[in-house]
């Protein structure tokens, strides 16, 4: 990439070329391998793994349960880094072969839902749950489908180019730098006027506090400092508000396959699962 | 951006550094001039640009009309290369600075709506109109979502890269073709065994047509020869099936101002204005 270059009149592709991750990036979908997806007793099993992304589906379940609603599920992991996602299950399940996944055997049949922000809205549809009313209802809506079209620039942007990539290049980093810190004050704005993205704690706020939460949080890409987070100061109450509840603890923790081992609940199958990580925590140390 | 560089600990803003749009790309949110929008005779109040996400919203107004509910609005052009997105006006209808954005004022109070699919969901479901029933609406909400966290893969990473970033780079264009091109096999299978997205003709298939149907027709970043766009033969066929539909070829044309001047309607108050726009052209030639 060091030099300008001519594109070929017809891009092909050259396996290989993309920085971590490169192994799961191509430029074809569908299924590579026949795996059918495992199916536990509850009426919504969850495919998926504890990025951003994942993080906000398994924090509303377990604010869905904290609340009393009968929200009990089966998370089962997706390691992307071992192609599970393109499993012929998973591919059935969402044909986009991204976490999260949700099948809902709730109905009368299977019924797939995908895309992570699609999964909380069908939830909290389904439960009458962490949705505001009214007209609170249409701004909450407006900023969850901003978190959607929003923190690809965070993500695929951002971090792939300052944390992921082979180099460090300037152009992309200033690029998608500039956009992150707009986003961030963006939100810093609003939530300077607003105890909550919109009237009150909604999905909208967990799909945000996924991504700018934890960025400001200093979670994503070892980006704090180079972001300035601590700037943003409204942002930064709302993100620990949020942090602090334990049912977003423990969401945090479901599909877990990286990072501190203590946080690390591969699957979730019940609600004592935390309890047995605990216990094994003690009984490992 | 030529060479491999070592990232300062804090990022800072050195305005002008961007290519095209440079100066229309900011680290920072909120007003920089007292700007008023101004209102029209109808309820809905619509301030955009004939992009693709400008589009979506002015082709389901026209499906509206067409389908004969009372869905008459004011289309008011932004134009963003000049700055009109970070006016008070706009600003208060949509915090995030970017077309469009929608000011319903058929309600008790005005209500503001952003985020191009949330525009399009407030809508269709005010109408009852273009969401189908049952599954086929998880389905659709589904797509809808993903077309929201997919497009800036192909408009703020492809197109960029490809038309508008200083030079040509080759790692951003080959990671972002990449994307792009999975995102239309995702598509094409998944069309292959569908006439339309989810059931039936939906907002799904507007959004996905704004982005990705008229990127096959070989309306965005000149690149159609370039992404083998001819290859996916079912996104075609139904580009090409939306495309002919007389409220699409109206909605393209509302708040256009570039490209074909016979297709630019800058402002659109009344049915009539598309007539006029004829007139204008016969009264031209």
């Amino acid at each position: 990439m060091t030099d300008t270059y001519e594109p070929p009149k017809v891009w092909t592709w050259e396996p290989g070329n993309g920085g971590q991750f490169a192994n799961i990036n191509r430029p074809i979908a569908g299924a590579t391998h026949d795996k059918d997806l495992p199916v536990g007793k509850h009426p919504f099993q969850l495919y998926s793994l504890a990025t951003p992304n994942g993080v906000k589906v398994t924090v509303l379940f377990e604010e869905l349960l904290e609340a009393g609603h009968d929200a009990e599920y089966d998370a089962w992991l997706i390691r992307i880094n071992e192609g599970d996602q393109f499993g012929s299950g998973f591919v059935g399940a969402n044909p986009n072969s991204k976490i999260p996944a949700l099948m809902d055997h709730s109905g009368d049949a299977p019924q797939r839902v995908f895309e992570s922000a699609a999964i909380m809205l069908h939830l909290a549809e389904k439960f009458g749950a962490f949705i505001p009313q009214g007209a609170d209802r249409t701004e909450m809506m407006s900023w969850l489908f901003w978190q959607m079209g929003s923190a690809p620039y965070l993500g695929g942007g951002f971090g792939h180019f300052y944390a992921y990539a082979p180099e460090k290049w300037e152009y992309p980093i200033n690029r998608f730098a500039m956009e992150a810190k707009r986003q961030l004050d963006v939100l810093d704005r609003h939530l300077a006027e607003n105890e909550w993205m919109a009237g009150s704690y909604s999905i909208a706020d967990m799909a945000i506090w996924a991504w700018y939460g934890q960025l400001v949080l200093g979670r994503l890409y070892s980006a704090a400092e180079f972001l300035d987070v601590e700037s943003y100061t409204h942002v930064m109450r709302w993100a620990r508000a949020i942090d602090a509840r334990p049912a977003v603890q423990r969401g945090r923790m479901v599909n877990r396959a990286f990072g501190e081992p203590e946080l690390q609940l591969h699957e979730r199958h019940d609600a004592s699962d935390f309890e047995t990580k605990t216990q094994d925590k003690i009984g490992d140390s």
